[in-house]
């Protein structure tokens, strides 16, 4: 049993809007097991659609489409999914008064184009929507089952988990294969380099797939392995699993794919150590990585972004002679910064970023790229400095930010 | 002539990596006339991407595709484009010597696996690539020309503008037709009301082509026109820009579809005014959006990002015995901050949030989603509550922080 992605909506095929559904749901369908062969976009256009439907009911046996099932004029995927059937649309009541209810339990007017998303293809089965108001559906075409789910990320999400995946799980010649998958994120090698490390998996592993996945900064190994005998496949991926961290050492952030913010959250909170940072180049980046993490109150106390040297001298107490000497973007600057940031909050640990993000601002001596990243202990404080060849301002920032969150990171683990 | 975007590889294939290439390209094209008829996916299967190029070859007279050039053994690209054309792979020596200095230049020592990647298709026309070790390539398969850039983001961005577009815009056929596109930026409306509000602009402007795109927070307007007469069509689309700007009044972010920290950046540069802020519930988020626009250290002094009361009182100044009373989240306490913030940064203006995030510490009284912001200017201070009924934490800190810099906006504005 295979599977296609179909993503509908002239906001992405024109390229306005990024789509993150199709590889949220590829993720999904491949971890029970469906290996999904093909993604495809068309436009809000009715003939396409029509056509590319039947295109895709010839290929596969399954096919998650998203988008279209909103209140205006050019929503038409439960028209063009009728027409592709040869059905009628009919009115769906449960899912009318589900929509009316979603208005009234909100306060807010139902605007009469909402009644539009209860018309649904004559023999679909309707997959109901607690917290949005396009119902999705399911229809046969052909002899390809397809779902149709709402484009908005949380509602797609919450309906294919709910709806979509039991119903699959279920199907005849499904789950047959097993498929375990590991992600292993790391940091500090490029992707060429982590690719070189372990293009050798295949001749211990040949059952094991390998890919690698650019998260930048990071860099994440996934292992992937399909089969049938269960408790073999997951001896076999530990071992591969165990091969790798060989391999890449020191660069293994997590074997279980968490982000770098995660996993030195965790090391905080083992050692029951609390976390102040002092940004400037990084403009609260590290801030916001951190406190993206639930439960980051546990160990984050704060931090101080600041571009002016007013606020590094009156808030973090950096001495005024001191970046009269060194400049903003120094080593002993940084140093002085993470002092200051760790004393300010009573934090165990502090770390404080300042460089030059661009595009400008560089000089022959400090070229855009230029970090200098502080760190301190309760034992001792340092200042490094780095030079990052990205180029642009937004990897900049995250480059700088990871680098000092891994230097965290190294003193916690005694490296 | 119409175009295809394919992506290659099985990282997008399988879902362990989010496709932006193909929104990217898609805007790009349109941008110069070529309409984008569909976005294909597809993996590191050498079969499956032959088979794939010859059906776009026989849709389309474009295919922009990406992915596949890399050192690594699943990089299929060339050889699968060789077999599509009936061609042979030659080694391309200004490709390869680029690699060599590429290498050279960095004092890196170059894999061997690099020198496969200049290894060609025998007719193909090499696009060199400076910034990164995967050239790309045009080649002919039947009537279509193809273009194949790497899938590194910024390599492939810098080969499109540079190589592919350049080369589009002097085909024959090319051209002919002019596209305009005016994006516009609101917020504080939903999608569907935002839609309906806008529908009737078809009556006035049925030449103009309207797409909204949710980009949460944000929902931009976007509008398209198609024409060959370029000084018609520019009237056209300022009136229907203006017949917008009407519609939807003061949810106009930007007629040129700035985002709120751009716009509100742009505000304080025109007042000479500055900017504190102080971030309970965001995290940061809002410093991380103030400082990713170049030249935001014009306005952006600091941000104070703590969870902890000890930071509220000892870095905001916030008085204990307010906190006592009123808790960590409520309007005193955000007017508080914002004060102590415009105090201690010496800002002109200073917003402030405090609130809950989720996914835990709700309560019945102060559910997940409440969020109290404060507002310190040089006449006035004042705390105001929302609840937002989004319930996912990352969600919840971005609608806290624009709805922050949106009250700071309305200030600004006199509203």
């Amino acid at each position: 049993m295979i599977a296609e992605i179909l993503a509908t909506g002239d906001e992405i095929r024109s390229g306005a809007l990024i789509d993150s559904n199709s590889a949220y749901i590829a993720e999904r369908l491949e971890e029970i097991g469906i290996p999904v062969t093909r993604h495809s976009c068309v436009g809000d256009d009715f003939e396409t659609l029509v056509s590319i439907l039947k295109e895709i009911s010839t290929r596969v046996d399954i096919c998650v489409a998203t988008g279209g099932l909103g209140p205006t004029a050019d929503d038409l995927s439960s028209e063009a999914a009728a027409s592709a059937a040869g059905e009628t649309l009919v009115v769906d009541a449960k899912a009318l008064s589900d929509i009316e209810t979603f208005f009234r339990l909100r306060k807010r007017e139902m605007a009469a184009s909402n009644r539009k998303q209860a018309m649904l293809p004559r023999t679909a089965e309707t997959m109901y929507n607690p917290i949005g108001t396009a119902p999705g559906f399911s229809l046969k075409i052909g002899t390809c089952l397809f779902f149709f789910l709402p484009g908005v990320p949380h509602e797609m999400k919450r309906m294919l988990s709910h709806a979509v995946l039991p119903r699959i799980s279920k199907m005849p010649g499904a789950l047959k294969e097993h498929c375990l998958v590991r992600n292993i994120s790391t940091f500090g090698l490029t992707e060429s380099a982590t690719g070189e490390k372990v293009a050798e998996l295949v001749n211990d592993f040949p059952d094991v797939k390998i890919g690698l996945r650019a998260k930048f900064p990071e860099i994440h190994v996934k292992l992937y392995l399909n089969g049938q005998d269960l408790p073999t496949m997951q001896t076999r991926l530990a071992l591969a699993t165990e091969w790798i961290f060989k391999r890449l050492g020191r660069h293994v952030l997590s074997l279980k794919g968490a982000s770098m913010q995660t996993v030195v959250g965790d090391l905080l909170r083992e050692r029951a150590a609390t976390l102040a940072v002092a940004e400037s180049c990084t403009g609260g980046r590290i801030a916001n990585w951190l406190t993206d993490v639930p439960g980051s109150s546990d160990y984050f106390l704060f931090s101080g972004v600041s571009y002016s040297n007013l606020a590094k001298t009156k808030i973090l107490g950096v001495a005024p002679d001191l970046l009269k000497k060194y400049g903003a973007v120094h080593e002993e600057t940084a140093k002085a910064m993470s002092e200051g940031a760790r004393l300010v909050s009573g934090a165990t640990y502090a770390i404080s970023t300042t460089g030059i993000a661009g595009p400008t601002g560089g000089s022959d001596d400090k070229p855009v790229g230029t970090v200098c990243i502080g760190l301190a202990t309760p034992e001792k404080s340092e200042g490094k400095r780095f030079y990052f060849p990205f180029g642009q301002r937004s990897m900049n920032k995250s480059i700088f930010g990871i680098a000092a969150l891994n230097m965290l990171r190294k003193e916690l683990l005694g490296r």
